[in-house]
């Protein structure tokens, strides 16, 4: 793996905590000069295991707050710096993780910083209105400048929302809404559907659904859930409804060995998806919409081709199901694209594309003919994160930030393949796109114990469905930062020899 | 009327706009001197009829963004103070709406733009954090300082989320989750449960069903939704779960020459919730929890006595649902307690309290037996709201905000008292707790003909239920305020003799 040579200096940095400066370490790299950040450190530090002593101390008094058992440690965000995340020991970690992949442009970007110290912006942040009702002045401006700017292809309208969860939720509504509209043919629904639905009773709260696919994450409320089939712990003892389940492609690696089979795995799942809405149709549960994520992200980063989408695009429309994109984690430009289903190359991708966690704000885009009406809450988002969003926004564009990911993405996928090919046993199914990117391990317990060597060694990886590991970074990740980590990660998987 | 004699100089400035400098009318008041909010503008000031040309303009140009047709008219935070809201037009108005509720101490309060000024705090704006797994240091002490001091009795946790849906959505499913390990009376679910889970299948997706009321509220995503029964706008075609619809007393005013009437009605009220758990258990989808406003709020201000709410409680013990009382739109201060539920003088009042709103975070409170482990979500809440609830808490404490409330909330009630003696056709059932008021106006044309004749007089209101008018001004509204708008309702209600 010509590319990971490891530095000597950074092994040592790495592996024998506290012996350089807190100033940090220097590598030698052929990529460093040219993209560094700025604002970023040069490398991670670590001084203890993580979670450290003082992370451990602050856990221990936590024990009355939410789910003390599910923190990892405790951050200090002050310290923290472009793609470092710092925790309360002093550790300074690569983050390729980034807050389950809700970080844009890392941590304390300048841009973001300014924007906070401008007075103008103050009353944004003290005042937070009920959106639907009293809009601030700018807000029009504000959301042109942002959400319509990246709006994807036929989408001119947008809603925001707080929280992905909610973002699906009232997709969810919109597309129901919009359903029995073009069932009912008129505008006026009866006086039993009036009656009926204030007591949860059909047909005023009529036995729609919605087709969603094994292995899809969408959320977890209780509407969101029910297309949510990722992990048991998720579902296990929460009511739901009796909504289908596709399949979604299992694909083959690599690709380019098994094309005939993807082709016929893919094939396969779109004929049962056909098959799930005759048959709900005929249970009296038709299926008013189809949801799906560009890569299955929680569920494992399961990949389909663009022609699967293309497809299952075509029969949404053949049986007049809308199509809903989630691209909570897939949106926001760490596909290489601002959007994932950009790299499908359709004109008219969805009826709705729901988003949230690096687009700060949670919301969704949707069709003319899908109408916003009875669409409402008391907060419907919140201003204060569409004025980062502009921010965000600018920074992507001054730095050509997608180009910089598909750059970075290309060398992380090349990193992998290296590291699958010195690690058969181990290593499998290298995949991504952009540098959405992941590699399952051979099975869950060796995942995890590769997750915590790493942290250990100042790389923040998560993990997603059984037994893959899910690189996230920022938008801010560069080539340069793709060598630290493979110098590392290689290091880690020496002891796997 | 005595108290709300017109102030001469008050009522030329209200309907003669733009006599008066934009430094504002004074008023010759006894209370006020004492009491006036310092950073509070001393009164109204109409320039235009609402919304004004500028509002009028901007909408225009908002076409392709949400819902247009819901906006009432676009604001000027920046200029917006303590107990008035400033418009795009220059209109400064007596806010006694508050953002449907949820501004606890008055626009652009002194505290709150002083802790945005605190470079120590741009870090938790800039970066917001996967609270779950990564929180930074403070927050433990953060949440000691504002949500655990004011924990409602018997609960030692808290589980903050982004809204006020997020929140009902998560606490029923810690409820339900709750009520299955009960069942079960181990942790270790079957096989058969944890493979039906993931298509939503019983016996992993179990038929458990939350009871509630008939005029309740508790959010619009499609859990909360199948518990609000307010109006059919709501849930009209969106899908729902069978489960259990009580009647919420509906009393009659003057309580006191109809004490026997209401409580045969509650009596009646709380024979048909037990009616129901047994008909649902027979129908195999037993009740795992009750949830409840201490105040119906979008339903129409439906109250009813603390001896309801007391045996509603020991129903719920007696059959082994939870208790859940949804505080988001009564919390935080404005029934002259800051949780209204304290009005029932109980010390184990409930399994679950959620709020939201005047909490500027939402979230929930649960008893320990309630397991957090298994509720997650990417950001579970803002650590930016907790800072600035820090603040607010700070200033109702040092400003005895809670006792202005129940001095301001008794002219007001008093107030209303008079207006309908005065108006007898017109207004009936005055009522409210705190300045947590509402009174019923003789039909719904004509109660948002006076809200709209108010608002262009320079007071904000809101409606509820069919054809009440609410009262949500913030904590920072005292005696003095109550009788700008009395004087200015009085004037509108003129018309109607």
């Amino acid at each position: 793996m010509a590319s990971c040579l490891i530095s000597r200096q950074l092994s040592l940095c790495v592996q024998k905590n506290l012996w350089l400066s807190s100033a940090g370490c220097r590598y030698v790299s052929k990529a460093a000069a040219k993209t560094q950040v700025e604002y970023d450190y040069d490398g991670p530090l670590m001084k203890t295991t993580v979670p450290g002593p003082r992370s451990q101390v602050i856990k221990t008094k936590r024990v009355c707050l939410q789910n003390v058992g599910a923190v990892n440690f405790f951050c200090n965000y002050e310290d923290s710096r472009g793609n470092y995340l710092v925790d309360v020991d002093g550790n300074r970690m690569l983050d390729i993780y980034t807050q389950i992949s809700s970080i844009p442009i890392g941590y304390n970007h300048p841009a973001l910083l300014k924007l906070m110290t401008n007075p103008n912006n103050l009353s944004t942040f003290v005042n937070r209105p009920a959106l639907g009702i009293l809009p601030p002045e700018n807000f029009p401006e504000k959301i042109t400048e942002s959400l319509l700017s990246i709006a994807p292809s036929g989408m001119t309208r947008v809603q925001t929302m707080a929280c992905g969860s909610c973002s699906n939720e009232n997709a969810f509504k919109s597309i129901f809404i919009w359903y029995r509209n073009k069932e009912r043919g008129h505008n006026t629904p009866s006086e039993e559907e009036l009656t009926s639905c204030m007591t949860n009773q059909g047909p005023g709260c009529p036995d729609l659904s919605i087709l969603s696919f094994m292995g899809g994450f969408h959320g977890r409320t209780l509407g969101c859930l029910a297309t949510t089939h990722s992990k048991v712990i998720h579902k296990l003892d929460i009511p739901s409804f009796d909504w289908p389940v596709a399949p979604f492609p299992r694909l083959k690696y690599p690709l380019e060995e098994f094309s005939r089979e993807n082709a016929q795995e893919e094939a396969r799942c779109l004929e049962e998806v056909e098959d799930l809405i005759v048959k709900w149709r005929q249970k009296g549960k038709p299926v008013a919409g189809i949801v799906i994520e560009p890569i299955q992200s929680e569920g494992g980063d399961n990949h389909a081709s663009p022609d699967f989408f293309r497809n299952l695009r075509n029969i949404s429309r053949k049986h007049g199901c809308a199509f809903h994109v989630d691209e909570v984690q897939t949106g926001g430009g760490c596909t290489g694209k601002f959007w994932a289903h950009e790299h499908w190359g359709m004109d008219d991708p969805a009826e709705v594309v729901s988003f949230s966690k690096k687009l700060l704000t949670g919301g969704y885009y949707q069709k003319d003919e899908l109408q916003p009406y009875r669409i409402f809450n008391t907060w419907m988002g919140d201003p204060s994160k569409n004025l980062f969003l502009v921010e965000v926004l600018n920074v992507i564009r001054r730095e050509n930030l997608l180009e910089e990911v598909a750059r970075s993405g290309k060398a992380l996928l090349n990193g992998l393949y290296e590291l699958q090919a010195q690690y058969p046993g181990l290593l499998s199914r290298a995949r991504g796109q952009g540098t959405f990117c992941a590699i399952d391990v051979r099975d869950a317990a060796t995942r995890d114990r590769l997750l915590l060597q790493a942290r250990d060694k100042g790389v923040l990886l998560g993990g997603c469905g059984d037994q893959s590991i899910r690189f996230r970074p920022a938008l801010v990740f560069k080539e340069y930062h793709v060598h630290i980590f493979l110098n590392i990660f290689n290091d880690v998987l020496a002891q796997y020899k």
